[in-house]
């Protein structure tokens, strides 16, 4: 594809880790790679500076939700996504399956597609492989994904074959309705808990060959030892000169372990949404910031970090904002958490150059 | 008192209009001023740098709120408020009076002051006028209010007059009671909409000496007629070497008519309070941002207007943002309808400079 060019540029002895420089039309990102998430066009609370001050090259809408506010029409009419909600940063789009099938308004599953009602209006829609790519392609963001069926945990291992079967066929379908060669398209593999499951379906979305594959039906409540053995069964499969994205993952420690099992791309509500629930991630732990005993606290929320929340205003005072219910608020401690996501990003760039990511994956493992 | 000082530079030839400069202990405010409302140490959704960004030099602070959370012997210790919220400009803080009046939780008033009940957890507190200041010498505003007795608009002329008399003993209580020589003291004049009464309390006031002179009372729902003759039964009593306050006024068009009546200084919470609600002031009249004419508009909110809003997002970013209710929508709006007063207030600046302030407020009167 035209312009879009992946290259690892370090490996780490200790690991399975590694860096790289994933272009695509809209600049360069270092890989391993945090998204943030921004639903709505908008990460949450935070504006397009903010973001990329905190030195943020790419981010995350949804397919779903901008399909049905404001629309990818008015957004195509209007310049796109980038334009419209002012980035100029890269956008990765997901395909909308995630939202239609982790929601109760969906309604009927066919060979055709997921029909769905929306949970704005309860307006019934189709979302099919191809009309998800027309979304995207409509809102233009960097990177694509296909669309996919996600099992859920509760479903049979015969269920799980038949959504990762499916998948398949949709991923083909996916590739047969791209028509603009400037976005790069990823293939999602699936395959449930199960191992045999996540090697017959990476070898099958491999085969179709996309510009990046991901892992999708993790991080749904299943244990770190679920989530290492899924990934470890469907890494091998994965081409070495091609990014590797998990998605919906994960904690701060999820990012080290995981990229220490080769994977290049996450992406998580967890730092935007805590930051909304009070729940501040520091040098020194969780800091919950409703506890009273941050009443009197002159100090930043965390010593170690330079972003402009630590570096502006005291615990106490975010913790006056908090209980005050004020906005601002949560824009700060949106700030904060991250930047302690970006921090983590930078230290795993360092320890895999350094070929110390082995033994501080190691370290979480065993903790 | 020390470092306070207020000086008038010009006069508009045409009307009452002048400017001048008021020195705290913090800064240089120049007058006509419009002092943006940070009820809880915040201007509700901004961080202290967008608010001098945007070219203010004061905000105004809560008493009442802050009494009630986080407590003013938190922000004392933490250092005071400025300190607190990270705010490097001026402050000033109101004396609790208009909000145990306004509310509902208010249990009883005495010539000693009034007990009302907390809005957070119906806790009973006793505001007196010693109280208020000690209250407020302890945020350490740059600028502090007498404690007084608003009559409201539904009360009689002789509940009026009481409540004024009233707060004339009141504000003679709170200059007995002050401490801190580096805090400029604003007495209230009162009088409800009876030009008598406000002459009384005016000049009761006025013989009284302070730092400076608030109208309050007023912009409670009267008409601009109403409005207007009791500031010009006040204002000549008013020294003219003092600072004038309109207490919570007003209108972008108010501000030129207030202004050309003698006033200096203004507090209002429409800009904010409008803004969230989406609606936007414009160099074209009001914008209702949800309306779904906006839905494709690829236009800044208003061509003249060199906000960071506008320089950065359309009408249709904003108007989606406001319909998928993300917190984004409400800041942009208020750092958008913040720059249109402050440019009001530089107009009027320079309408008074070319000596054409009387004729503006005049076409607005007539209108």
């Amino acid at each position: 594809m035209l312009d879009i060019d992946f290259r690892v540029l370090h490996h780490d002895p200790t690991s399975k880790g590694r860096t790289g420089r994933f272009t695509t039309t809209r600049g360069v990102i270092q890989t391993p790679v945090f998204m943030p998430v921004g639903t709505q066009a908008t990460v949450k609370t935070l504006d397009p500076d903010e973001l990329s001050d905190i030195g943020f090259q790419i981010a995350l809408a949804n397919t779903y939700h901008l399909f049905l506010r404001p629309g990818h029409n008015v957004i195509g009419e209007l310049g796109g996504l980038h334009r419209f909600m002012g980035w100029k940063g890269s956008l990765l789009t997901d395909s909308g399956g995630f939202q239609v099938f982790s929601m109760r308004d969906l309604v009927k599953i066919t060979e055709e597609g997921v029909l769905f009602s929306s949970h704005i209006d309860g307006s019934r829609h189709m979302l099919t492989p191809e009309f998800s790519v027309e979304i995207q392609e409509r809102l233009g963001a960097d990177i694509i994904m296909a669309f996919d069926e996600m099992a859920t945990p509760d479903q049979s291992v015969e269920h799980a074959r038949e959504a990762s079967e499916r998948s398949t066929r949709w991923a083909q379908r996916c590739l047969a309705a791209r028509k603009r060669p400037d976005q790069a398209l990823f293939g999602i593999t699936q395959g449930a808990f199960d191992p045999d499951l996540r090697k017959t379906s990476a070898s099958q979305i491999v085969k179709l060959g996309f510009d990046g594959y991901a892992i999708g039906g993790l991080s749904v409540g299943e244990s770190n030892e679920i989530m290492a053995s899924m990934i470890d069964a469907t890494e091998p499969l994965l081409p070495k000169n091609k990014p590797r994205y998990l998605m919906g993952v994960g904690t701060p420690d999820d990012l080290v372990r995981c990229v220490a099992r080769g994977i290049d791309m996450f992406d998580c509500v967890m730092p935007t949404r805590n930051a909304r629930n009070g729940c501040l991630f520091t040098s020194q732990g969780k800091v919950m910031i409703r506890n009273s005993k941050y009443a009197r606290d002159e100090s930043p929320l965390d010593p170690e970090c330079r972003c402009s929340t630590c570096a502006r205003f005291s615990r106490a005072y975010l913790r006056h904002l908090f209980m005050a219910g004020e906005i601002l608020a949560l824009r700060l401690n949106t700030i904060h958490n991250l930047c302690y996501y970006k921090r983590r990003v930078d230290d795993i760039h360092e320890s895999i150059r350094s070929g110390e990511l082995g033994q501080w994956a190691k370290s979480l493992e065993d903790a």
